[in-house]
């Protein structure tokens, strides 16, 4: 089930807010804290059943989200583009037009 | 309750595939087509009463996932930033490293 961690954690950072409070907390011990099902289970109270399906929805809710909207894959995108912004305002060295846009992209980058 | 038709169709830009192909149908008619509310409940068989209903869940769903994610106020910045970008490699004029800049930063505002 962890096999995605990396891009289940990434689509989390974008569309966490929209899950429930029960949805962010098992998300939250399971990706981040590394609880296993039966951890999470004793320390919520239900069945490891009950665990291993909310976090079944919980993940199909986030990929439901990126396949709709396609947020994290066009961040991705702008991420390329806005490194290659910073190499070039790099390459153009002590000016001020180039500190301008530097600063620019890495505001965004923020 | 289209006072807010700008806003609102910002956010629908960003969430409306979040939405159901009712609410999402509802509010075309109404914000893109500027069909009225009794044209929209004839159109759809349903009651003006029940269109009115329905797109202000809908108009709250929209405001609800900005809320959380804060997507559009994000953007919103970034088109502020981009344009600084895109001014000052104007103002590098003819060269290489500027074009490259340009060229990404127009590439991410597409």
């Amino acid at each position: 089930m962890k096999n995605d961690a990396f891009s289940m954690t990434l689509l989390f950072d974008y569309y966490g807010e929209l899950l429930t409070e029960k949805q962010k907390t098992y998300f939250d011990l399971y990706y981040n804290q590394d609880f296993s099902l039966a951890e999470i289970a004793e320390e919520e109270g239900i069945s490891r059943q009950g665990v291993h399906d909310a976090l079944t929805r919980t993940e199909a809710a986030l990929r439901h989200f990126e396949e709709k909207t396609g947020m994290v894959a066009r961040a991705m995108e702008r991420r390329t583009a806005l490194d290659t912004i910073e190499k070039a305002a790099l390459q153009l060295g002590e000016q001020p037009l180039a500190k301008v846009i530097l600063d620019a992209a890495r505001s965004i980058k923020e």
